[in-house]
């Protein structure tokens, strides 16, 4: 099974792109709710019906390829800060791990054909969205 | 931007397989909290450092690669039933979306080396994981 599962891959497509005033990945927050600036995903025109009956005040799910990310390690430090204790990648939001997949569970402001404005993005200017999804009320 | 956004792409590998007594996608629920059993989690052996560090008891959610899910699709009866109106799908939670990828939050209730009991997993066996991440206390 190990050999059939390293050799598989499947391939993901931007769907939209993060257009923020957050440039510097260096100053970025690194969660939402720290002071992350309102964001618009700019969406591709080919996939535009996907919208299809969102609006604003709906909870949503904003799934991005942080596509700056190291994708070689397994173990860090969380929070980048060297006095939290070591740490598997997959027991922390660290953007480093194998698939350097972001969750940003956000809030819709405002449509305007295919640009969406959301509140509280802490990813930066020009992060590929692979996935919007709206928050089911248990989770 | 459209040309570079549709020509650009990005390749996610599995990191483990769902390992679960769902065989039948048709008879699979279509949430977790709707009757899914437990599952485990089997990692690939090349990313089971990743893990350490989590516990029995942690809120997490597994990122599945729906790899029989329709990617061509925009616009959907939600839940498969025609009575539903018809939605775009990321205002969904169906399957069928450009890039299929599955979000559950569930709870771990077992971990065996490379092996990983949770609660609630409506993905069917053999599902591809692409990533696992801790549940944060504001999510």
């Amino acid at each position: 099974m190990n050999v059939a599962m390293t050799d598989s891959h499947f391939e993901l497509r931007p769907i939209a792109r993060v257009e923020s005033p957050l440039t510097d990945l260096a100053a970025a927050p690194m969660q939402a709710y720290e002071d992350a600036p309102e964001a618009w995903l700019v969406f591709d025109p080919d996939v535009v019906d996907g919208l299809d009956g969102l609006q604003p005040g709906d909870r949503v799910v904003v799934i991005t390829w942080l596509d700056r990310a190291a994708r070689d390690v397994l173990r860090v430090h969380p929070r980048d800060d060297p006095n939290n204790p070591i740490a598997g990648v997959f027991n922390t939001r660290s953007p480093a791990r194998p698939n350097p997949i972001g969750l940003h569970p956000t809030e819709i402001l405002e449509i305007d054909g295919p640009r969406v404005l959301v509140a509280e993005l802490e990813a930066i200017n020009g992060t590929p969205v692979v996935d919007l999804k709206p928050m089911l009320r248990r989770q």
